[in-house]
């Protein structure tokens, strides 16, 4: 039996080091180097080449090498009946959270008004505070996490999100209640999965149904949003502004338009980062568990998606 | 009895309004135009010209208009039998965690670098974070609250202080501790009264002490920093960066090296404004008090300046 990393492009050797920390003896193949397929059960994964999981006769148990599996479920080649078990780590909703935080509070307190008005050697007290009200799309581990943060620090959250919530701790507001949840706020977080329901649901016709001047924060997955339809709506003031942590290419062309647009904040993708120190036991406790015929965990609903 | 408002500079009528909101039959005077000075029993005052208290006669209370009042205590004029009060304010208490928060998260997530990245198209996803582990000096109710926020949300929290305090909830550090104090950490919060203990703390003596790389956000007040020591620790590199709210000189002189300088971010005195709605009813209640010869509310301490 052996386990192998299929993520192009990425150095192996800290995932490497942390699983032999914590399993020795375990076997590692690492991709394009896999010379002996038929003894991967387990293939650890992350933007692998599609179609390649077909090359691996015995694969039992596919891990996705983060919180998000829409990289694995798009492709059409990964049978129906192999399970996916994902990350689910306290350091990855921990820097989600201080990064959303951060957007929020950089958007209150106006920080980009004030290096302007730095660069510009401009005093100006005047209305040193937007008032926010922060909605969340997704209130899973991440979400809820997200909007605990926010609401001990004092600020009034609100949540949307896909599935019906009975007894959800903030006000919460379900799939055609769209329009009341963004009534509501001026902060918008994506925080959901990446799923057919979502996919482009960041667009022109919702963001007009946004109040004029909300600020938009994505640190989801690229394809929530219609990028084409940023700018538009910046330009027509439904959005003042937007954070943005992923996008539909990665890394982001050099060509592509937000790059130069001053309203946009952009970060490479690293608003959350699977630190493999933390991730290894829990990947080394489902490669034993297979192995042992045991029940997985972190399971991957493919129903929902996540 | 009427109440002067001297604020020279700023424009009454939020205040005006605030208090006659509250108590419609106060009588309000406001400087210069204080034609009945005999009358004046309460000053509410923020940088009153120094020695225009003594034309009151028949002063007997200060109440200052925001939680310092350092400018009061540093007017010889001002007798040291009449006792003065400040704003304790909620919202103020809210408005400076927020900003001090904003700063600790854009140091441990990198925005200016990822500003500057951005600026020069680099997509560059390594070292995501800075580790960080927070000192705030002075633990009042502004820094203690700094400090329950950023805990709630998973970072390490250091005080220190000029008095000793058993059982505080955090590690906390006195006096002649203050090298151990910084040994722990790597982001300085000054939120310190201004004291003749701790007037030009924020020193080359001190940024020396520091761990390398250490951030400095000061939202105390300007005389706590040498502001001529700052660029020269920045250039040793025994500070990183830091995040200045206030200054000397306020507004900020026009040809102060700190407008120019990458490595400072300037605010002009916002994180924490009085807010006239806010803090009305405890003014009023003062006036009401004084009137009725009750006790105080918020009265100060001379002794120790707060």
């Amino acid at each position: 039996m052996s386990l192998a990393i299929i993520s192009p492009g990425r150095n192996p050797k800290v995932w490497i080091d942390a699983l032999t920390f914590y399993y020795p003896e375990i076997d590692i193949q690492v991709y394009p180097a896999i010379d002996r397929p038929d003894e991967v059960e387990m293939a650890m994964v992350w933007q692998h080449p599609p179609g390649y999981l077909r090359e691996l006769p015995n694969l039992k148990l596919i891990s996705s090498l983060g919180a998000g599996v829409d990289h694995i479920l798009s492709d059409p080649a990964v049978p129906e009946s192999l399970p996916i078990v994902r990350i689910v780590d306290e350091k990855l909703t921990w820097s989600m959270t201080n990064y959303v935080v951060m957007g929020v509070l950089n958007f209150h307190r106006q920080i980009t008004r004030y290096q302007a008005d730095q660069q510009r050697k401009v005093w100006d007290m005047s209305m040193p505070e937007i008032p926010v009200k922060v909605g969340v799309m997704g209130v899973g581990a991440l979400g809820g996490d997200v909007m605990d943060k926010l609401d001990f620090m004092g600020f009034r959250v609100f949540g949307y999100g896909f599935s019906d919530k009975e007894d959800f701790r903030f006000p919460y507001f379900s799939k055609n209640k769209l329009q009341e949840f963004l009534d509501e706020i001026n902060v918008l977080v994506c925080l959901l999965p990446l799923t057919p329901d979502t996919e482009n649901i960041l667009s022109l016709e919702l963001f007009q149904k946004c109040k004029p001047g909300t600020f938009l924060v994505n640190v989801a997955r690229g394809k929530h949003l219609v990028e084409a339809d940023l700018i538009p709506a910046l330009d027509a003031g439904y959005l003042s502004g937007a954070l943005l942590d992923v996008y539909r290419t990665e890394p982001l062309p050099e060509s592509h338009p937000f790059w130069e647009e001053r309203r946009i904040q952009l970060t490479p993708h690293i608003a959350s980062v699977t630190n493999p120190q933390a991730a290894a036991p829990q990947i080394i406790e489902n490669y034993k568990r297979l192995k042992a015929n045991q029940p997985l965990f972190n399971l991957v609903n493919r129903q929902r998606g996540y």
